[in-house]
């Protein structure tokens, strides 16, 4: 069939709208000009409903890692105490962040495949009550497992509890969940563009409160690239980056911004959910078994244990057949799990596609045909929402 | 006029070749694909004549100024010694930088506008000979001054003189520069995608020798993102990188190794030289000063000072008649010069272009008309090439 017909369903990098791929092939321009100040002002605004908070959102040329580092290193310094919640792979990624910067990490370690509960977050807390606890450290949504951690909740705790800076990774998650960074007591708030934003990778995004700004500005940790009052001060003063920006992927930002818009930021959300239901109902009805519970369910991520069939067969036989990508387990999960991922540039037709794929694949390796059945339950759930 | 047609003469970003948007533009792949793997070898390996390096040639997902950081934090570590090079503003940052870790920077100061040449260094060594150094940084083309430094004397003196590492930031001219990292003794060498190799902003490329290798995975400084062993790691056991990279920009630099190919890397480094000749050879005629002499005189971007005409006057004026965007002084510099970039999709003909603005606009402000006069000297330096 045709070559370029490919599909990404990875968790991260996803699908790049033609309209976003052409914003991104305009002329390029200076990143000292005027024109640059207006394309950069004009997005950090226009995402500041996307991540709930007030403040514009700023940009910096690296991917998501470089997004946790900065959380990390704007925040927390050698010798302080920081707790960081690790329920995967992610939150693993976070810890190990701050300990190789010799922060001592006070892990909290959930059962990869569920979520962190804010009575489990409250006891840990209570459990340090001695110790000056400088930041608290959280995964909105755990890419490796499919969680969605219930970060409200958490950050209610975080503030009911301690004095400590709450600081979420919000990489696979912003861009397709509701986030209200005040109400949610969130100070530090960081993504990166190849997730529900849409683009490629290549940008990371961060968000702060009044309280998370104040912390970056008296924070002594030694850094410079990653230094976030160096973008505050460019932006504030002559909204501007401190650094050369990935010009193009910041004129796609602005487009993205217009695609959320045009569909209207809560439509955005709900299509998520959508998307992840509809998802959740086809696998269930080829007999696969989910790795999280309904209430765990991240609105952007499915993971689904191997059945009959080791996961990694499915995964190599979808893309083999229908150049489907799609991810497998990751540390504890690697060939325990394969991840559909749902987010950004995705339609309810996706899901529909994936489920063929699936139900083909699984008649192929000899289950008993359920062709068109899981295309079925979860057309029963979009018909909910047309 | 047209609004689209807009000329990008900034020593960076630089113009985009429309082959390469298009490539950008192919349908977004995991980062975790086989696909990917074939992708980054081939790119690590095509880019090794341009870099001068038998080792593969790696990629950062960030701007220029982390794969200066990055040149650092893999060196040097906090209390050691290093020499800087500070001949203008880059310089300026790299020793920043440095210092900001907590190294023991010497700085080599040079006027801005001249090269340093191999005795000031070992002079400034020899003053140094009781201090165990362990790098030499220095700055291949100082982008502030349009100077390219002598960097093969430079690194003879570093390899005779000393035990140091000498590591050089190569951001505004590897891509239109010849280098030799054996014979130059350069054991890193950095630098960016949106100078001379035609991509947007968003790539950092790393290249080292075998001692700058052994450099790197015995430093004990601290970083994350920015540590290069994770990246020689992935690269040598999986042909991947160890985060998310940017992988439409990847896919340009594909398009980009191309294009190079197809014109001889020893052609591109011509052409980088004739557009130098051809534009100081027409800024002469135009009885405008050249900040440079002619042996320091980058073949990648020209520095011009200001004659009757205030610099940022006609900086403004070619923005305003001829969407002509150029760049002006940095720092100490910063209103007495205008900058023009002539380096990676860059024709003799744009150097008519900018040229012709420059007869026009001179005459605008009152000067005696030379309309012609700078196009036809500098055909007279491309007849020669012809």
């Amino acid at each position: 069939m045709f070559l370029d017909q490919t599909y990404l369903f990875t968790p991260g990098p996803t699908p790049i709208p033609n309209r976003v791929n052409a914003a991104m092939a305009q002329p390029m321009i200076g990143h000292r000009s005027p024109d640059f100040s207006v394309l950069i002002e004009d997005v950090a605004n226009r995402l500041k409903p996307v991540f709930g908070t007030k403040h514009p959102v700023l940009a910096l040329t690296s991917s998501g890692t470089s997004a946790l580092e900065a959380a990390v290193v704007n925040t927390v310094s050698e010798g302080e105490d920081a707790v960081v919640i690790v329920a995967g792979s992610f939150g693993d990624r976070l810890a190990t962040i701050a300990e190789n910067y010799g922060v001592n990490v006070h892990r909290l370690n959930i059962e990869w495949g569920k979520s962190c509960t804010p009575e489990q977050l409250e006891a840990f807390l209570d459990g340090l009550a001695s110790t000056s606890v400088k930041a608290v450290f959280a995964t909105f949504n755990e890419t490796s497992t499919g969680v969605l951690n219930p970060i409200g909740a958490l950050g209610e705790v975080v503030a009911r509890k301690s004095d400590a800076l709450f600081v979420v990774d919000g990489v696979s998650c912003i861009g397709g969940v509701p986030v209200d960074m005040e109400k949610d007591h969130i100070d530090i708030l960081v993504t990166s563009s190849q997730k529900a934003l849409m683009l490629p990778p290549g940008l990371a995004f961060v968000a702060f409160s009044d309280r998370g700004l104040k912390a970056i500005r008296e924070c002594p940790a030694k850094r410079f690239y990653l230094d976030l009052n160096r973008y505050v001060k460019a932006y504030e003063e002559q909204k501007s980056t401190p650094f050369t920006p990935a010009v193009s992927l910041i004129a796609g930002a602005k487009e993205v911004c217009s695609m959320i818009e045009e569909e209207g930021w809560e439509n955005v959300i709900k299509r998520h959910y959508l998307l992840r239901d509809m998802l959740r109902a086809g696998i269930r009805e080829l007999g696969l078994p989910l790795l999280t519970s309904d209430e765990d369910a991240s609105p952007t991520v499915t993971a689904v244990k191997s059945g009959n069939i080791p996961a990694p067969d499915i995964q190599k036989a979808l893309k083999k057949d229908f150049a489907i990508t799609i991810a497998g387990g990751q540390k504890d999960l690697k060939g325990k799990i394969f991840r559909i991922g749902h987010m950004g540039y995705c339609t309810p037709f996706d899901i529909l596609k994936v489920l063929t794929a699936l139900e083909l694949t699984l008649a192929k390796f000899g289950e008993e045909p359920k062709l068109g059945a899981a295309v079925k339950k979860a057309e029963e759930v979009w018909v909910q929402h047309v």
